[in-house]
């Protein structure tokens, strides 16, 4: 069930920062559809939710590879497996963004941390509560804690060769 | 797309603890489907993943209420928007939840962290990112923020009347 559209200032996906986490004051809107305005009741007094994104375009292949090299590594040409990395070509093409909201409006969110093209569709918005969403004790992030995270990284400043691949946006 | 299982030792769901981060010991198993044993490449160097599951029975309504109360307010008898709480009956029925790794096998991940009945399709595993999923600056939860949260808190355990509502686990 699609519940609303993200809307923002990113058309080319190549050119979109990879995570909303490091493009983090970037703003949009999600737009409600009219089913579902009254389920945003309450969601002011969050400071952060997690906006499930669909993240397939239909000119995709249905099928995404098990091994592949995320756009954070693609400099070193290294692969990793598909549960192993956050990139957008998975078997189940959701995305998952951790956003600060700005504004709850009657039938629309707005929000910082963009990682997404205009026209995503939202699946779903869960509130961000630290009890579920904090683990506790040390982490361990495999290969991401070996790697320099810079802000705003698109595949394009990731080094990506166009037409390459067929991701679009984060997960 | 379905790409594992899990198996664990939970099969009521009105006696499952009803977020991975209350019930943090608990250990279970993600049986991942023979053609998604590939994607697991790497994921033993990271200590927590996140598991997207199916929540929905097929017995269930296909629309979920705009406003409900949570299992965690049922005493107080409260009622929030559906985007503003993390229980089950949502618009699309996807659940997340954080999980510690505590081996990957090659055609599985035993985890610590039980908020789902035996059976529950996976639909992705997402690696844990700190730099991606934990929010920068101050964090408010809403009525997360004014609850005391119990470990192993289950349906039953909140008060939920036996046969009223048809939620099934965590989102």
């Amino acid at each position: 069930v699609i519940v609303g559209v993200v809307r923002c200032g990113r058309t080319d996906r190549a050119m979109t920062p990879v995570q909303a986490g490091l493009n983090p004051d970037e703003e949009a809107v999600v737009e409600i559809r009219p089913e579902w305005v009254e389920a945003l009741a309450g969601l002011a007094d969050f400071s952060h939710v997690w906006l499930l994104t669909w993240l397939r375009a239909s000119a995709e292949p249905p099928r995404a590879p098990t091994r592949q090299t995320p756009f954070l590594l693609q400099q070193q040409g290294r692969e990793v497996g598909t549960f192993a990395m956050r990139g957008p070509s998975r078997p189940t093409p959701i995305g998952l963004s951790l956003v600060r909201v700005l504004a709850v409006a009657r039938d629309a969110v707005r929000f910082a941390g963009v990682d997404m093209v205009d026209g995503t569709p939202v699946l779903d918005i869960k509130p961000y509560v630290p009890a579920f969403d904090r683990p506790a004790g040390e982490v361990r992030a495999g290969w991401y804690d070996e790697i320099e995270l810079a802000t705003a990284s698109t595949p394009t400043s990731l080094g990506r060769t166009e037409g390459e691949g067929d991701a679009d946006g984060p997960a």
